[in-house]
């Protein structure tokens, strides 16, 4: 007969087992482009959501705050940034995460009703995940961008990109995104920082499309050389990839695997899925990395964006080692190094990923399945690799780097977890 | 005072110095497509330019026979290919190398005038060079195909997409293409037998120019179909800037470097700057790799094809440590061996090239500048990423391997070197 501790131990590896199982099987598909409202019916007026774990304006750090400011505007809640700012201090916006409305967002992560988003269908389980589409470099909101060009450019991607995007995919038959970033993994894409791979293949996938759907060939123009001069345009799919694998995960009793990880700007939170959407928080850390001419550490805001969701399904900082070339970008040092964040990765995490393989590594899968009892066991946590972005409203993006989940929301979670289970 | 050998030797060095100046400061870039006769006006009827050194059609291979009885057809100069073989047989058509005119072709290597041809000026030196555009993968005429559908494909891109893609470039500054490469490199691609980065890369540099300048949307959706389906896209344009930057460097008195390397499926030859345009050759060796499907090496050609010429600037079988994925792909074995491939051509090469780096080796440069007394003292000589074609005409490729230059030919190009200075 087991003990008590032997069959919570087989309670929790049966959990993961199915909780692994339901990862490496999802099926994420790229379907369509709507506005946020139609893929969110609960959106409303005056409704945010944000990236991160909740939190209220006037704990928001710069960025996030200037984001929301500048989204009041762009839906005309209000007629300037100032009138914005009062009536966020006022109370008037409802402050939401993503993550609780299938959605996630870069950095700032503004989703409110009329912003275009990509919409994932999971074959495998049949729910959807959304995200917005990529701004570019540069000024942009999600690094807490806020000015005109700022809010032309959304007005673009919601008059022309979004609607443009949707009714391309709609023709076809969806893109499967799985093979996708197989592909990127060989063309050294990490799918966090680096996305140059991924953007490209995406862009050759809808350009034909594209062509065939557009009417006006200077618009046409302009939405590929749009998506053709972004090498991150792709991040924003692998989020939506990455919630669409992890939201079927979310409710597996007594296991002990991450199914999100997310940063406000000022908090980090984390959910385990047999945990269900309770969040475990921490202060979010600074990243450590390298700063664009002009700008410097203390120009840096802490860790922000729900872009983690990439390091939970196992790319980003746990595929280090498939983009040598990110290493240097993100100040993490030598390619060489970049494969020992992934071998260190493969400590925290149950499985690799039989599809998802990195040929530097010999075709090792990438390390799958963060279970917070071995987080806390050796104390080491995920490895993130992230943008920064200014610690002032309406700056933007200042650099790059690596940054380290804190340890405490897995402490947290793992006490939370022994409890439920009846074990200290 | 000097010794003769001293002499001869500081001599050498000078000169090879001078050599890799000018393949190092080389500016490829592409600038436009036109028909071959417009590119190459000595181009007449019934010229046929093949891959390789100088041969006659009695000594042609199988899938060079049926590239050369299909390009009769295309061009109308015969009404079928039991006619284009008598022609051919009675010596009606006049058969000269590529290399001779600025050209250069992949495997079977067709050239003829009204093709349309890739145009990469080097703008450092002011020359041109040319070649034909990636006709895809399967049956194709570079591998010997020669039915309908062959000479259909070859129609579509003289009359569609050669046109479109000059007017599109013409509208524009023209592409660099060492900056195109480089990235490439950090992609996984080595430019030979895999070019996946660049062909997308290359995409969406052109798509926006294609829909500004190409009417049609059903033709322009066929074209952005046609390059983003087919990987190997970039494979003629990394030939052509080959082929622009070794032009320059083919005739420096007292060189030792290689300024070319091709096979014509019967011979391998090469030439080297100090002795001008004249070939050293010796049979051509049988690739090692991979078949497909229903092939094995009973079906295989012997190495063919101006493509080599990538090797000769540092690319291919030199750079198989940026491309792990095409180590698998050609049959070499593990992407760790990969690398040795690369620091085993650092042994006959005189420089590395610090534009064109592999992240994988810490940002080291492709090894560049290939020595004749280097290769002919070590014994080591290049190697080569290649296809392999059927041996018998009319069927296409059945694989892809690594293929070794034939020592030989480094041997004869050293003595003859050595007569003209004057040493033994």
């Amino acid at each position: 007969m087991m003990t008590t501790s032997e069959k919570v131990g087989s309670n929790i590896r049966k959990a993961n087992a199915e909780a692994i199982r339901r990862i490496l099987e999802a099926k994420p598909v790229l379907i369509d482009v709507v506005p946020a409202s139609e893929a969110i019916p609960a959106l409303q007026e005056g409704m945010i959501l944000h990236a991160g774990p909740p939190i209220d304006w006037g704990n928001m750090c710069g960025p996030m705050r200037g984001a929301v400011t500048g989204i009041a505007v762009f839906e005309g809640w209000a007629t300037d940034l100032a009138e914005a700012e009062q009536l966020a201090e006022s109370g008037a916006f409802s402050l939401n995460p993503n993550h609780d409305f299938g959605a996630v967002g870069p950095m700032t992560g503004m989703t409110t009703l009329s912003q275009p988003v990509l919409v994932v269908e999971n074959r495998a389980s049949g729910n959807h995940a959304f995200c917005t589409i990529n701004e570019g470099l540069g000024k942009v909101m999600r690094f807490g961008g806020n000015d005109a060009s700022v809010l032309k450019r959304l007005g673009w991607l919601r008059d022309t990109l979004g609607p443009a995007l949707g009714v391309a995919l709609r023709a076809g038959k969806g893109i499967e995104l799985k093979p996708l970033v197989a592909r990127g993994l060989t063309m050294g894409d990490e799918m966090h920082q680096r996305n140059l791979g991924c953007s490209s293949l995406l862009l050759r996938t809808l350009a034909p499309d594209l062509a065939r759907t557009v009417d006006d060939r200077t618009a046409l123009a302009e939405m590929l050389s749009f998506i053709g001069s972004n090498d991150q345009f792709f991040l924003n799919l692998a989020m939506a990839l990455g919630k669409a694998i992890m939201d079927p995960v979310c409710d597996i009793d007594c296991s002990s695997v991450v199914t999100a990880m997310t940063r406000n700007g000022t908090d980090f939170g984390i959910r385990v899925s047999g945990l269900g959407d309770e969040w475990f928080t921490a202060p979010v850390e600074m990243p450590e990395g390298l700063y664009f001419p002009g700008f410097s550490a203390d120009d840096a805001n802490p860790d922000m964006g729900d872009s983690t969701i990439v390091e939970t399904i196992g790319l980003g900082g746990f595929a280090m080692a498939a983009a040598p070339a990110v290493a240097g970008f993100v100040g993490a040092g030598t390619p060489s190094i970049a494969a020992d964040f992934t071998r260190t990765m493969g400590e925290i995490t149950l499985t690799q990923n039989p599809e998802w393989t990195i040929p530097a590594l010999d075709y090792q899968g990438v390390p799958t399945g963060i279970d917070i009892r071995l987080v806390v066991e050796t104390g080491i946590t995920p490895t993130i690799n992230t943008g920064i972005a200014h610690r002032k409203p309406g700056i933007g993006q200042v650099g790059a780097g690596v940054v380290k989940a804190p340890l405490a929301c897995f402490e947290l979670a793992l006490k939370a977890l022994a409890t439920r289970l009846g074990v200290r």
